[in-house]
């Protein structure tokens, strides 16, 4: 174990989250209390930032922000999709950051992201302990997906799954207030896994759920739909955007739902499955995307979420000081309910993507089992604390000062 | 003045809102405690319920769910749409209303909706004032839309308000990220009044604003965007669904956006603003509908709001006590920022409807001046106290049992 002195970096990267900035504060304000961090900087647009030499100085940051970057939605130093090139075949962005490295003595590097970043994470440490540049690197775990290997978990899903749940228990209710036969359908992101999807059945009021992991019939689907309808009147479908046919054609893509010219057009799944709907039940059909509300409602954040979020950025600076490099800061659940947080090697996560369990999802493969709620259930609990100005969500303000050598 | 002693009967029409329930539970609570009151009745589906004689005793509910109605979304007791013909041409309804009248020995008839309710409560009014039925008649105002005539504003909008704005800003910081060129396109309810739409400029992270007031030119929408995005390289834009060109025509409804069949495609406003945005600025674009979320998202209803329904309701009830009839709750502003609570005559809200005022839409008619913003701020103020439970709100729970004679 190296006690390594020198400057740390943070970099975000891939989607944002509600909560991938709490991770960003855990980090920084744990950064500026160790000693052996002689620089707080914050990569702008991730990678690409390092690259520039596009750096701010938290040491300049009030504090007050930094706390309230804990509440704040999206990355607050942007974030970037670049994938670096293996270091064998390409060196050329590599000897870049070393360089970089090397001037700003940075002997500390966070990437916060999800299974991408921890790819970058990886070859970035990997080059480094080739050419015996001494930095320890770890990654900090985000993305709403909730598809990060070797993790119970990841920070920004308990989030994204209450603002889910909940916002289908306020549909529920919405929509039945005439009496007459109506399904809501709502799609919600996760193209390969259907974690976010499987969240809406943490809802009492969401009768069916379709998920990426079984294939979609849509005759089915419309077996399903009507038998709900028999029973209550009114149907609540949680769909996830990667539903697949059994021949592996993703149903928003539906030749059926194609324009004049051929092209498929913008709908999406929840469009093509509401006229499916009207023409074949005679029920009323809304379709609701979630869209990226889903990702960025800081609002209806989970406070657990918040605080593991917020967890996973300080022990990644703890793990570093303590010498630990090429890891990224799993969660691993202990009993019912807390968190360990335990570096797990890169190269298990990097690449790699978790789906539900296929024995967490009904007989029937529109629904989840119990196991999955009891899984999910702790990630939505609590409230944000969230501060209010003007009657809106009051995120942080940084000052954003250019790090200077 | 008479002072009436009898049953009253609530009842709710027309569209949800996060908070038409507040004012159930504050006339039902107020209805409660009023010695002249023998029996509280909730009608099912509004005025279909007076007239199928389907109604609940809230004699038999508990008082914490009557109060936990306070925070819960949409129509308790369902909705219709359903309006009364002209007495004069056809009474067949009418004598009905009379006859349960007398059968349950109605003497206080509540009607909680929009302008269209306004109108069945004015009619009806009517009618038992000229049949010689002694019964006070009072509408409780509701409506997202806030274009409510008589009222400084309409119990719903403040949290609708309060959705699109913060909703707004968490947006904003999510599309900003990768620090490519990227607009942001929301959709937002209001057919013929842009007030919902309007509530976005209260987010300051709202750069443009069009409402139905004016009308739509797709060419200086394009020259706006443009100006923004060469400013600050991303621009965040809210929509009225109700926007028009100046021929009349909904910008929904536009030509090129038709299917095979010619009929014009669901994608709706921002659907056809985003294929504008793409093709002419070659800046990403994401179109987000906010859809019926607006209305029923109850956990990020305004307290003001909150306490404004509730109000309305309880101030119906201790009018009618006071022997008004024939009227609706307006509210009336003191000073900034309290609420009067005054009776005015339903014939004047009767379907009329209250535009936004043309001079608080600034001159280039891409949002909204200061007067606006000082209009809107207080009824967005203050954060709801809904209770939690499993890490989902909390809603109402009733028993909804019949009422027997």
């Amino acid at each position: 174990m190296k006690n390594l002195k020198g400057r740390c970096i943070f970099a975000q990267s891939g989607g944002p989250t509600a909560v991938i900035n709490a991770s960003l504060a855990g980090g920084i304000l744990q950064a500026l209390d160790e000693s052996n961090i002689t620089g707080v900087l914050c990569a702008e647009h991730g990678i690409k930032g390092v690259l520039n030499e596009n750096f701010y100085d938290m040491k300049k940051e009030n504090i007050e922000e930094l706390q309230a970057l804990k509440f704040t939605p999206a990355m607050a130093f942007g974030s970037v999709r670049y994938k670096l090139k293996n270091f064998e075949t390409d060196d050329t962005d590599y000897r870049k950051i070393l360089e970089v490295f090397k001037k700003y003595d940075v002997r500390y590097f966070f990437y916060n992201g999800g299974n991408d970043s921890m790819d970058t994470c990886d070859k970035i440490s990997a080059y480094m302990q080739k050419v015996g540049y001494e930095v320890n690197v770890i990654g900090i775990p985000k993305t709403i997906d909730n598809d990060l290997a070797e993790t119970d978990h990841c920070p920004g899903y308990g989030s994204a799954a209450k603002y889910i749940a909940t916002s289908i228990t306020e549909l529920s209710l919405d929509a039945r207030i005439y009496g007459d036969p109506i399904v809501i359908i709502a799609e919600i992101m996760g193209r390969n896994a259907g974690w976010l999807a499987a969240s809406a059945a943490l809802s009492d009021e969401c009768d069916l759920v379709y998920l990426p992991e079984t294939p979609f019939s849509k005759e089915k689907f419309i077996s399903d739909v009507k038998t709900v309808l028999d029973k209550k009147n009114y149907c609540i479908v949680a769909v996830s955007e990667g539903i697949k046919y059994i021949n592996g054609k993703y149903v928003g893509e539906d030749e059926s739902n194609t324009d004049v010219f051929g092209h498929t057009k913008l709908g999406g799944v929840c469009g093509a499955l509401k006229s499916e709907i009207i023409s074949q039940t005679g029920a009323k059909c809304k379709a609701i995307e979630f869209n990226i509300l889903q990702r960025c409602a800081a609002h209806c954040a989970s406070s657990t979420d918040i605080g593991e979020a917020y967890n996973a950025g300080k022990y990644a600076v703890k793990a570093a000081i303590n010498g630990e490099t090429d890891k990224m800061i799993a969660f691993k659940r202990i009993d019912d309910y807390s968190i360990d947080y335990v570096p797990v090697p890169l190269s298990k996560v990097a690449n790699a993507e978790k789906s539900v369990p296929l024995n967490w999802i009904n007989d029937t493969k529109n629904g989840m089992k119990q196991e999955f709620i009891d899984y999910a259930r702790p990630l939505i609990l609590g409230e944000t604390q969230l501060e209010y100005e003007n009657g809106l969500p009051k995120f942080a303000k940084l000052k954003k000062i250019p790090f200077k050598l």
